[in-house]
């Protein structure tokens, strides 16, 4: 369903032949309204793609006609030039579709500091758009993977308006968000402004809150469009919750799918005296490379847990600290708790709690094991 | 020659049966005096060893008599008894040296989470005493390895005056110490302040700038201990130059031999605003793990390195960034620069100059690659 699930939205995604695999690589999404709000939420790495310094200044306006996103380049790290490349990417949208330039928002995904080669990416347009439907959002989702092993979609019906989305990304997955992009479509009938404050509210702790491996990407991108076709304007509260299930959705999906990885590791961290000091702690277990080793080699080392949170600035005693691994507390008081051999870890999913005993604030990051795959996978991307 | 290069130093390396295989894990080192002067740097991990949180209190009067070091254990995150076992092993090593217990620093390395058998750690401090000797120094620092290959000493000798020392350490090296034990002597006759001063000014830029996986341990010691028996007094910057050139040299063989490693990687990083611009940009490079997978497949993979500028606050704009890996600028302007398959990434070496064309100042941090190798030796070493 996707990007079309929510009604006034038409999709398509086709082989252009960026990829040379001839894999489907660009995607279209088009907002055919009658309301074109949007909002958009980027990378915070200060090294920005072309598609995203373009698309930055389109969500300005808060108009958003349509999303053409292409995967097999970043268009990152390529000057001037991948600026240019950008631009005439959402000329060439705009043009097919009878709109205005400013009003196309670009993605890019794929291999940083490689021209795209623009005689397909702009052929690509046309032919996008000529197969665009209101059953393409599959297709779309399809086009816009990289190292994904499966495309990923999410889709929230409450009375009479709906919450789609998509979304690619299977490493770079940080803070600041991942290398993800995503495109989230709705039919209920709001101004940019709400989309806006939901949006950020919903990435905030959900994609925001995935950290595989904590790089951070220069192309990611999470964008919300509202067609206002249903003719409905809900609740904004009730909204903001649906916007947020779905980014949950999609979130555990790019988890899941993580390069190489054989966990999917919840860190919960709890009695924190300030919600920053539960994110701080909890992005600070996720990025222990040893931690990550040793969940893969089912070792419930919790000495590298409390080595981890002994790193922040956050509010804790050390002989208060305590941690459990899959519901054994195998650290008390900052110290050996419970017999580790009771914890099982034979499942996919491992659940950590840190308890910080210093106030009754939490947050939960999502993160993977480090495996030998993820490191082949990795050190044989652009070679 | 290690430790026992410098005159008045005696040492020992044993068995003492903490780790199951046999191998030594207890060494001890005497200083015999006349001076007994010291000085120490430690973990700036806020969950701290029990052996830590001692010898920091050694420290305070400047004056250390021994230094017992422990393998097979870190005795962290072992409660109050845990302290008990560390004052323990303070005591025995002083009532068998004739020492009072608060002239003699602990330090122990292995696992966390784990008490030390302390029958065998009080009669190894024993046996470790009865083996003392000028010639000590090799065995001493073969004792204190884990999962080190080789173990590692270094000497500088100037004109009457040496400063020799060993160290320890393979994973979980990063910036705030490495899980590194670094026992350094001299005969110099040098009070606690000159040398304190010294040890700063050398870890700061070496041990402390060699970022092997971003993990800080619990257990990170660094020592230095002057005997005067070369009735010398050198020019104290030559003295803190010559304790840099042993830091830097046993820092360069700690990155060598870390777990899993195939690359040793230089990250230096130029024409930075300020030097801590410099070390944060080098620091955020080295901890890519995306990047250390690119190196251990020999990829010059640059938008990796950019992608990792991005992430921080230093003073510097995207389009002016430069990137050379191994004398290739492969990133000019922050986009394609010269040929990326002219880079030969052959040898175990392999230097990244990151120019951030912001200023005149520098800094250089090591690491090494991301290897399968690394993820085996750590999914397995607590299993």
């Amino acid at each position: 369903m996707s990007v079309t699930a929510a009604k006034g939205f038409t999709a398509a995604g086709i082989a252009a032949g960026i990829k040379d695999n001839g894999n489907p690589d660009l995607a279209l999404v088009v907002n055919n309204g009658p309301r074109r709000a949007a909002a958009g939420v980027f990378t915070s790495n200060r090294v920005k793609a072309a598609p995203v310094l373009w698309s930055e200044q389109v969500l300005k306006s808060g108009q958003v006609s349509a999303v053409v996103l292409n995967s097999g380049g970043a268009n990152a790290c390529t000057g001037p030039k991948g600026f240019q490349d950008t631009h005439a990417t959402a000329e060439k949208t705009a043009e097919v579709l009878g709109r205005g330039a400013i009003e196309v928002a670009v993605c890019s995904t794929g291999l940083i500091g490689v021209p795209l080669p623009m005689d397909k990416v702009l052929a690509g347009v046309e032919t996008a758009a000529a197969s665009l439907s209101e059953h393409g959002g599959e297709k779309a989702a399809i086009a816009i993977k990289t190292t994904d092993t499966v495309h990923k979609t999410s889709v929230v019906t409450r009375s009479g308006w709906t919450v789609g989305g998509m979304a690619k990304g299977a490493g770079m997955l940080a803070p600041g968000l991942a290398t993800m992009l995503v495109v989230l479509t709705t039919d209920a009938d709001l101004e940019s402004e709400v989309l806006d404050k939901a949006l950020r509210a919903a990435t905030r702790v959900t994609f925001d809150r995935v950290d595989s491996d904590g790089c951070m990407s220069t192309n990611d991108t999470v964008l919300l469009l509202a067609s206002g076709s249903s003719g409905i304007t809900p609740d904004h509260d009730e909204f903001a919750e649906a916007v947020r299930q779905v980014c949950d959705d999609l979130g555990r999906q790019l988890i899941g799918d993580a390069e190489g990885a054989s966990k999917e590791i919840k860190v919960e961290v709890i009695n924190a005296a300030t919600e920053e000091d539960a994110v701080e702690v909890g992005r600070s277990i996720a990025r222990n490379n040893l931690l990550k080793c040793a969940i893969h080699g089912e070792d419930p080392n919790w000495g590298r847990v409390l080595s981890a949170i002994g790193t922040t600035r956050a509010a804790f005693e050390p002989d208060r600290l305590n941690v459990a691994i899959n519901g054994v507390w195998v650290c008390k008081s900052g110290s050996v708790g419970e017999d580790r051999d009771l914890v099982d870890m034979r499942y996919r999913e491992v659940h950590i709690v840190a308890d910080l005993a210093a106030g009754t604030e939490t947050a939960t990051i999502w993160t993977n094991d480090l495996t030998a795959d993820y490191v082949h996978e990795n050190s044989a991307y652009s070679s």
